[in-house]
């Protein structure tokens, strides 16, 4: 490795998926770091853990949200990623960083928003962690209990994708926020993320093949897919799922947002062909929009746009990486 | 609660204690916040889940080790707590905010040394997420298991007070990295701390109890078990166990240390009297040294050092608290 290579360079998933093949494991870890979450098994139990961390200036500008909803969002982020591998939370931890200046009654707040957004969700928060720090970070691990796991890995050339909810609507969000508005539709996707927590358990026991939250970007979080699963993607351009708020924007700039844009915390999904006509006839019955976006085909084929008459092709890399851009949005 | 009120006014034990009564929780929470771990029912087994972050230039600063130590000690830091409980560790995941600018090659043998201390414990590290951030942080949750659990709150007046190992010498170690010294038995303390997973095992299975590890200081430690045990404590202060590094220093320098020092992980425990014979029958076996530092009494003492004929009193609040001091050791 050369001297000057910094992960600026490299790039966060670069970095990591150079660290992975070297881990070696315990009989009882199901599965590794790659995925949403980890599965190990305790006992007579499959057991997620994930961990997601919100740092100042990064993930979010203070001004932004309220100490509260920051720490709701701090949890849900780690909540989808229990979602995308069809499980159910149960326990967390926080770790934070936090400026000498920062109030106390914010921290207060922050903490009361994580322990509500836990409660609702039915999780714990079980213990926790300060430490000083010059901007603020919250650092969230959550474990998670599941039956039936899905993983990245398990997509097949012929598989359909669908994509629960609307995409593009937080990035829209943060654009909006970073402009200095401070509500509406979008802003409030991006502050208050819904994960999809009882679609995920539908989806892992019955239907899908492969899953992951929509976190990074349509395309970067299909790229994930596509990869562990060894497939390409035909990605049906005129049926992504916009909100209202999506349609009202130039076409180019929503097509834009929905691909690229990241923080939908939306769950993406292969369901083999026989499985489809099943998902169909439970869609009123998981509470949330789900549309088929395209489907999966030969890995050589990498992953393709289809619509409006054109084909576009486009590598797996333009979602949102830390390392290699700068601000989101900007 | 005041406008003003800030962190660092408030501590970050001040502020942890205001939160924990407003935790509610689930019926598989055996052990919530407020002890080394928490411990959850996870169907037939119990789970132990520690988390805890070093931050530069909070913690420790980038030329005190190679970034292979610093990836150790983020790790070991977590396995005391495992230690203090009486557990074994299991699975462990790593969140990490990392500066655009820091060398991959740092990156990856931070990794590395988490990797190794890691598979020397016998645990897995089974997932992680890297953000950027402005200065480095490396935040671990790890799991453990644990058959009988020992907590900071059962002991009770007239047991008698042990430590593992010898005190002080980290903190001895901060201050030589502070004034530009780079080895030596005290830095080496500092780096590579050596938690007492093995005696841990042992103390919690059939005679501690109480127990903590010791990070924040003697003092401070001890105060935790105190209160949350509600009794009081002499210190013998003659009896305190010193390095030879320690005993070459002016007394009451080798006192402030063993007393007042961080990051020693070494483990704290109480003893019923009835089972203090069964430890010294031990004490080869555990296989590091174990020393009886004073005793517990009623709650209305507080904490008292015994030793050169006089009496002090002291407050338990006397440790490292990040929010309230300034820099280790200045």
């Amino acid at each position: 490795m050369s001297r000057a290579q910094t992960l600026a360079a490299l790039g966060e998933f670069g970095f990591l998926d150079r660290l992975l093949p070297t881990l070696k494991q315990r009989p009882d870890v199901l599965v590794g770091p790659g995925d949403d979450c980890a599965v190990v098994r305790c006992g007579n139990r499959r057991v997620l853990i994930t961990t997601d961390a919100l740092v100042e200036s990064v993930h979010f500008e203070r001004d932004w949200m309220t100490p509260h909803q920051l720490g709701r969002r701090s949890f849900l982020v780690n909540l989808s990623d229990i979602a995308a591998m069809g499980g159910r939370p149960t326990f967390c931890v926080i770790s934070a960083g936090v400026p000498v200046s920062y109030p106390a009654r914010d921290l207060t707040a922050l903490h009361a928003g994580i322990q509500a957004a836990a409660q609702e969700a039915g999780a714990a928060v079980v213990g926790g962690n300060i430490s000083r720090a010059d901007r603020l970070f919250i650092s969230i691990t959550l474990l998670g209990e599941v039956g039936d796991v899905v993983t990245r890995r398990g997509a097949r050339a012929g598989d359909e994708l669908f994509v629960t909810g609307t995409l593009g609507d937080a990035a829209l969000g943060v654009k909006q926020l970073q402009r200095g508005r401070s509500g509406g539709h979008a802003i409030q996707r991006y502050r208050e993320p819904q994960p999809r927590v009882a679609v995920g358990v539908v989806l892992a026991r019955r239907l899908a093949s492969a899953m992951i939250d929509i976190s990074d970007g349509l395309l970067q979080d299909l790229g994930h897919v596509t990869q562990a699963s060894r497939v390409g993607a035909e990605i049906d351009v005129e049926a992504l799922p916009y909100s209202a708020a999506l349609r009202r924007l130039p076409a180019a700039e929503a097509l834009q947002l929905a691909l690229r844009g990241g923080d939908d915390y939306e769950l993406l999904c292969a369901v083999p062909p026989r499985r489809v006509p099943a998902l169909l006839r439970l869609r009123k019955q998981l509470g949330c929009q789900i549309t088929r976006i395209g489907r999966c085909v030969s890995a050589r084929k990498g992953i393709e746009m289809l619509g409006a008459g054109r084909e576009v092709h486009v590598d797996s890399g333009g979602g949102w990486d830390h390392f290699v851009t700068r601000v989101r949005g900007s």
